[in-house]
């Protein structure tokens, strides 16, 4: 059966599946700097790592992101006979949603947070509270592929599980400086609270279209005030309720005049005012003890995410136009969904693919994060390559990079290779050398040569 | 239609599918500091990393891993309608596999080899060959789960692709060394080569038989001889044919005697003596200018992997019975099947999983791996809290892993948590302190205590 396939094998032009990328030596180590600088600074903070599986139940992903997320879940096909289950009128008259969920019972992870809900209430009992977590792993996502948008991609992301203080707030605002701050891109900072939201749906008279409001708002950087508006005539807010926003969408004020406003305007509303108090604590650290990061608050970022109830943040680029590079904010009732009540959270997520670009085409990535490797011995023989590997154990003893070329072949084409690969130096052993025991090492990068005895070469690479 | 799973959610107790794991801040520790050493070894070799999307086209995999290869592939259902293709006949009889060739034509990776032959030859003219290559990521297979085999595991591979000569083979065995002398697992590695099997298979009289001669005779650790010599007598060797391959099988000799012998066997094969000369360069470079590694060369060694066409290598514990926790060889025509032929290759694997078992098995991981941090500030309000910020942005400064209790609950339940996240010392800083621009500082192991000037506190770590 699957030798037809097999026997097509030779006309086949091999690729990677639509909205999915190979990364080489170069993108392949770049990404691995975004990593690991993001993976440092959570460390330092105190969270601690968590992996969870690529694939995931079904049951454990779907609802959780909405109708159109449900259709956006790679699901797997069952292994074995995924067939012996279904009734043969199902299979007749088929209904792809509901025969999938027959044939199909686990889906690939569609972000981070949902897996790790999950991890929270199977390992209550040995997790310690408050729970400090980072985690870096792919997601997957079949939407329609397009520039900057891809079926798979990393999140890093960082959550504090069941602490309701809003030091953790403001410990994840200095994360996000930090990162950024390492990584040398420019950044601007926005900070809302869901409870504002929650207030002013409240105040306009429709407390119940809290999710429509929020949704609308979070367009209004791309489609402006009046579609906005329009969008939420249409979901059924009254011309009265529309009036009444209308203000708070375009309050132009400080950030002093803006908070006094709505608190003018919510002060019949406990949770609105609880909000207030919430970003005024969170800016109030940043103006009087840190004002190294600049913070603006926003009322009109709303971030799609339905399960944010508190703080929500978000990072944009200065100096590049790509979206956001990272985001996040409180939930809190994300176990609920399975069974565990009264637990909240708080939590960023870095978007490493989207930070990937800005800093390729800012030109950030520091010059040895390039995949390549310090020291390259030419090869011109058995004779000559037994001398060149001694000298290179030491210096892999001496953690510098360095290799031989494999084969004894023409100068020309190992410098080639050498040059291709970044090498910083080549290092060249004849007969002569092999004798008085030196070696000549080239510069690539200016052409200059020096002799010098084979033992000095890890300290001389030590110090350049 | 998804409606019935989400109310079902709330009685749904949360698991991972049957052969995934979650890895707590413990393991994924230890299993970090074991990747992170191995990347660390390979790149100082002059490897740079690779990585390939986790779903491939299943027209990429099918075939490459023999029929129950096949078979244990996860497959990813087509997303949206990935019905419409399929005619009604083909749903009313149903042949699961055929049928699973229309409804789903991605699946994830199985190994990170016939991927890394996808992105050669993909990518062939931007690669700089010798192409040195490193890949660190999980493969999945639809095995049966049992003790020590998962579902999705780690594979973290090295290949040269493009260069024949034996230099590669040599660095190889000295990466092995080098990342099991870091970990501190004690190894012993197992050399042979595919052409004196196929040697072998030829002077018995049997050249057609080389596979089921292989895949026999790697079982004859498990199984002994005399079912090796039952199942090859099964699979069509004449008595004449296993007379002669007995005394190979049996053969006590030292590593010159064994080689006579086979020299004396295999003088009328070319392939055969070709093989035997490899294996002796290798054990030369060993014995006369590095001794450090203890090779030994077993006939027996066969390891299942069709593809490989010369070395082969397996890599065990001394100190733990595992199975093989590194294995590789030489691969003369693993693009040939995507349409590149004549581009050799050799590469090892090493077993994340197994190393890290073999590691908590014999308590190898330093102790500062273990996802804890190194201070803890107490909070005991919004005025000490204050306080004890400003010194763990300079412990963040000196990078110094330090976090504060987020809530100012009892001190009890502070410390509590700080036992348990094994955090090295714990700071303090009441009224008192405050005033006088102290801090206390607890050392958690010992209990000693300790006040001095806070500006004391990063230089005092960082000497501990």
């Amino acid at each position: 059966m699957f030798y037809f396939f097999y026997c097509n094998m030779a006309v086949q032009k091999p690729s990677t599946p639509r909205g999915t990328r190979d990364f080489g030596p170069k993108e392949a180590a770049g990404r691995k700097y975004i990593f690991s600088t993001i993976e440092e600074v959570f460390r330092i903070y105190g969270y601690a790592p968590v992996e969870t599986p690529a694939m995931e139940n079904l049951s454990t992903l779907l609802g959780k992101y909405g109708e159109e997320g449900d259709k956006l879940l790679f699901k797997i096909l069952n292994s074995g006979d995924y067939l012996s289950g279904v009734q043969e009128n199902e299979m007749s008259s088929p209904d792809p949603g509901k025969l999938a969920l027959k044939i199909a019972e686990k889906g690939l992870r569609y972000d981070l947070t949902v897996p790790f809900a999950r991890y929270i209430v199977q390992h209550r009992h040995e997790i310690n509270f408050p729970f400090k977590r980072y985690q870096i792993q792919p997601v997957w996502r079949a939407d329609r592929p397009q520039r900057g948008r891809y079926r798979e991609f990393y999140q890093c992301d960082a959550d504090v599980i069941g602490s309701n203080s809003l030091l953790n707030e403001v410990e994840l605002i200095h994360i996000i400086k930090e990162v950024f701050s390492r990584l040398s891109i420019r950044i601007s900072v926005k900070i809302n609270n869901r409870k504002i939201l929650a207030g002013i749906a409240g105040a306009i008279g429709c407390p119940d279209k809290m999710t429509d409001i929020t949704v609308a708002i979070d367009k209004i950087d791309k489609t402006g005030l009046e579609k906005v508006i329009m969008e939420l005539r249409n979901k059924g807010l009254s011309e009265d309720s529309l009036e009444k926003l209308k203000p708070v969408l375009e309050f132009a004020g400080n950030v002093n005049e803006k908070i006094n406003f709505l608190r003018a305007m919510l002060k019949d509303s406990e949770n609105g005012l609880k909000g207030l108090d919430e970003i005024e604590t969170i800016l109030r650290y940043f103006t009087s003890t840190d004002n190294s990061i600049n913070i603006e608050p926003d009322l009109t970022l709303a971030r799609g995410l339905d399960y944010y109830t508190g703080a929500i943040i978000e990072v944009k680029a200065l100096d590049v136009e790509i979206g956001s590079i990272c985001g996040g904010g409180r939930y809190d009732d994300l176990t609920g969904i399975f069974g565990m009540e009264d637990v909240s959270g708080v939590g960023i997520s870095f978007g490493a693919d989207r930070i990937y670009d800005v800093m390729e085409q800012l030109s950030l990535f520091p010059p040895d994060v390039s995949g390549g490797v310090k020291l390259m011995f030419i090869n011109f023989g058995t004779v000559e390559a037994d001398y060149c590997m001694k000298i290179l154990r030491r210096l892999h003893e001496y953690r510098i990079s360095a290799e031989i070329y494999p084969d004894p072949v023409k100068l020309k084409k190992q410098m080639a290779y050498a040059n291709k690969k970044d090498v910083e130096y080549v290092a060249l052993a004849g007969e002569e050398e092999i004798k008085e025991g030196m070696i000549t090492l080239k510069d690539m990068k200016n052409g200059e040569q020096n002799r010098f005895p084979a033992d000095e070469l890890p300290d001389r690479l030590m110090k350049k």
